[in-house]
């Protein structure tokens, strides 16, 4: 009994820490659009349908200061920035592709 | 260049389904502890550490409407109130399972 309850503590522990970054949202969605490649910061706006601009800035600093997303400035001309997943982003991309099938096949969606 | 942004709005469609349960907070959580086995309001309130009742309490009703959580009712006496997995939910425990390893080898803990 007391190992099962320290079990649980445990497995609270990492999943509440995932949760810290993912339980954000948009978060999971811009993880998993910069999953298709490194992409400029209009692209991802037009993919994540429904965040603003301001919110969009604000995730990309969270995740960049968690270490799942870089930002590259291109000195150009013309100047170009472009976000991409680091080593750490692209270890999330396999789960939230499991976590989108297993929505797919077990959730009603919204026009339900 | 057609097809790259089709697949990212599909892909889109089905993670953000996904956070629209799980990017709640508390929800991973206790997702997570049921993965345990069915247990009581009670037990899941100080495995949850830091949830309400209240909230707890609409957190459960919210999840048993998304189809995966059961609550049962043994008439007793005494009369007992349990909380479980439904198939649905159980499908999730692997990949909050992985969702947690990641984090753990990816994520700095709120001590740091």
């Amino acid at each position: 009994m007391a190992d099962a309850e320290t079990e649980l503590h445990v497995c609270d522990a990492a999943v509440t820490l995932a949760f810290s970054v993912l339980g954000k949202r948009w978060n999971g969605m811009i993880v998993s659009t910069l999953g298709a490649g490194s992409t400029t910061f209009v692209a991802l706006r037009r993919a994540v349908v429904g965040i603003s601009d301001t919110v969009l800035s604000d995730r990309l600093a969270e995740l960049a200061q968690a270490g799942l997303v870089v930002r590259t400035v291109d000195a150009g001309p013309p100047v170009t920035v472009s976000y991409a997943l680091t080593e750490s982003g692209e270890g999330l991309r396999p789960i939230l592709s499991q976590l989108g099938e297993w929505a797919s096949a077990n959730l009603e969606g919204p026009a339900h």
